[in-house]
């Protein structure tokens, strides 16, 4: 009998809260599938970054999928639709992407049925955020529920679990977590719209929501540095 | 004010379902949004005829979006694994394709929610079928249900009617219903395995399927004449 870690697949942008997420789920004792959807988002850089995050957490596959999302428009962050920067408002913002959340859960589903995993990652959290509806622990079980009736692997009695371990953390926690973690941080990326010269723009809400993390938590951040 | 119709998003493969699917959504008094997903799968003829379909319904819109769930494998639709000859059996045969239905009506809802539209339909039945649990009436439920808490539309309180017309339908009355319809199925496709010089196999689970439908219905199919 062997003792090989059980697959996860995990959800993986490049930004800080997945790769604490994926970094947790190794804790765990998962061998770690990474999945990134290039949907052809605006901040393509995150790209660069999901892959130097999935080599230092040492995966055990990285599979980065072209996804044109952009074919359908009708988000700031695929289409020509100007980034707020004026700060976190209440309210869904014009960079949600329609239904995206559940487009990369499906596709996470599809990789771990045919690998034969049962858990999947996902960053999520519902209190330092945008206000995206597929953020909410509701949409999380929803969609768990959905997942067993879709698939062979969850009609068969061995259904999935979603986890999603910084549900209820806000970013200063995260950035903690990370810290303690000693995570390199310095290979995450969360801006949704870099200067030219590939520098994070400061003012969106990702940008924002990072600062107040690292901020809060009184670590200084190394892509800043 | 205007009498536009309004929009749908129809899910379309190119086969006798999906097509006759189609014709009713636009008898139903909807613009047809026609969405194909290429997940290189092994029949790719049935994206021509995808392509075929939309133009003879005069589709207002068709998106054939690359997606390639061959990076996943797991199916003998995407994989170099051989597809079953033998005979419809009981269970979930080797052709089922980890978590399709899901991604594919999550990309339905992207691109629906992108438009404005709120009604999507799906040609999938749950009587004359391959036992995939992707077509089942409670696998649509639980969607519809996910979708509401998945997305901006969703939450704000007009969510989506996912629309499965022959949902109870066996292939007979498929035929039938769409013959009548004056449809002309010679554009449609259905085999898993087309021959080297492009014929129907036969023998696989969709051209049983199909032939046990036109025959209950006494109608010739046109693509074998």
């Amino acid at each position: 009998m062997t003792n090989d870690p059980k697959d996860a697949v995990v959800l993986l942008s490049g930004g800080l809260d997945s790769t604490l997420t994926a970094a947790i789920a190794i804790e765990n004792g998962f061998a770690l599938n990474a999945l990134t959807i290039d949907y052809n988002q605006r901040h393509r850089c995150e790209l660069q970054a999901a892959h130097a995050v999935a080599k230092m957490l040492k995966a055990k596959q990285h599979v980065t999928l072209p996804l044109d999302l952009s074919r359908f428009g009708g988000s700031a962050l695929t289409d020509d639709i100007d980034v707020p920067k004026g700060g976190v408002d209440k309210g869904i913002p014009v960079t949600y992407v329609p239904a995206r959340n559940l487009v990369f859960l499906s596709l996470t589903l599809a990789w771990a049925e045919a690998i034969g995993a049962r858990d999947i990652f996902i960053g999520v959290n519902a209190l330092d955020y945008s206000g995206y509806p597929d953020c909410r622990p509701e949409f999380i079980a929803s969609f768990t529920q959905t997942a067993r009736l879709a698939t062979r692997a969850g009609t068969s009695g061995t259904g999935f679990t979603i986890h999603a371990p910084l549900q209820h953390w806000d970013k200063a926690r995260i950035v903690k977590e990370a810290t303690e973690r000693q995570l390199d941080l310095s290979r995450t990326w969360s801006c949704y719209d870099p200067t030219a010269s590939g520098q994070p723009c400061g003012l969106c809400d990702s940008c924002r929501l990072r600062a107040k993390g690292f901020a809060a938590a009184d670590v200084a951040d190394p892509i800043l540095i």
